[in-house]
């Protein structure tokens, strides 16, 4: 039976291996791919060595980053008696769109999943305890996914870092502002009464 | 405000050029692309260059090939009286697969489309013209997709053909084979009974 020729296989083979693109994107993508012109495709290639190249984790949280040591960490008006906990590095990036939060990061690189086989040696745990352990810090908020596995690595991590006589936080549960109740599911709701405060 | 390392928003913003691929699925691809281990990294960036170095037209019938002629035009037991039009590289597989079709084909690289400033000096029709005209051709099956613009641009080309005395026929309309027909539109329908034959 015909098939395509190898090398167009084999670059629909590669995209089809990256995370929720299946046999049938991958295929059209490779296609895409071929019709671009050489100085797009060298680009894109170059794009992909780049940053394995020039990316890397930041000693202090864990956060990518191309320099030494990431913006966050490097900027001595950000307080870092505070250290936000978050599973990934796209976590940092929405926390600081939100302009509130004016204390560090730690970046896990995921969570806490058994049936993934993400066992807690897996994530950047021993870096956090040895940043508290330090010393300096006043609290650390949790701030993991509000699902079974974001809540179960966050009290895990509670439970690790209590006993070192610092604050442990996590973020408010509640209604989404913008949302409509309506449309709240039972359990945010109950936490979000639960959660209630003086106006 | 914090944004990605550069090198990883340049990565980001290639797959984002892809078709069918958002702002986040191009981020979530680049945050993968980061975790693979080097050697898989420089696969993939290899397996682009590849497939732009080595895949090109077939000179004869402009599907997609890494040999000199591609296996089709090649194969002495294919009838080369008998040429099937297509739109794209990827029909050709699908006919390929029905193993019913013994002729060769042609592929036009996109068919006609005014929304989309594709006209009809942007296929490979001057190549499909000459063919025919170059003399030893008995029939040309027209089968781009059976929607709007396959419809036009087999219309189209079975007009520039006709002249040239050879039969130009198109593949047949009708439910599709283990479909349900209180599910086929109406239009499937009514062809379906027009095209009816003696069982």
């Amino acid at each position: 039976m015909l098939v395509f020729p190898a090398a167009l296989q084999e670059l629909a083979d590669q995209f089809a291996r990256l995370p929720g693109i299946g046999g049938k994107t991958a295929q059209r993508l490779a296609f895409h791919v071929l019709e671009l012109p050489l100085e797009d495709a060298q680009e894109f290639a170059d794009a992909i060595l780049e940053a394995k190249r020039s990316v890397h984790c930041c000693p202090v949280c864990q956060n990518l980053t191309d320099r030494e040591i990431c913006p966050v960490c490097d900027d001595d008006s950000r307080d870092k008696s505070v250290i936000c906990v978050v599973a990934e590095p796209k976590d940092v990036i929405a926390m600081e769109r939100s302009r509130e939060f004016q204390g560090v990061y730690h970046v896990l690189h995921g969570v806490i999943s058994p049936l993934n086989h993400v066992t807690q040696d897996d994530l950047k745990i021993r870096e956090l305890l040895q940043r508290v352990s330090d010393g300096g810090v006043r609290e650390v908020i949790m701030a993991t996914n509000p699902d079974t596995e974001g809540e179960a690595t966050a009290m895990y991590l509670s439970r690790l870092l209590r006993p070192m006589e610092i604050r442990v936080t996590r973020l408010a549960y509640g209604v989404p502002v913008g949302s409509q109740l309506e449309y709240a599911d039972e359990i945010t709701l109950s936490r979000a009464l639960e959660g209630r405060q003086e106006i």
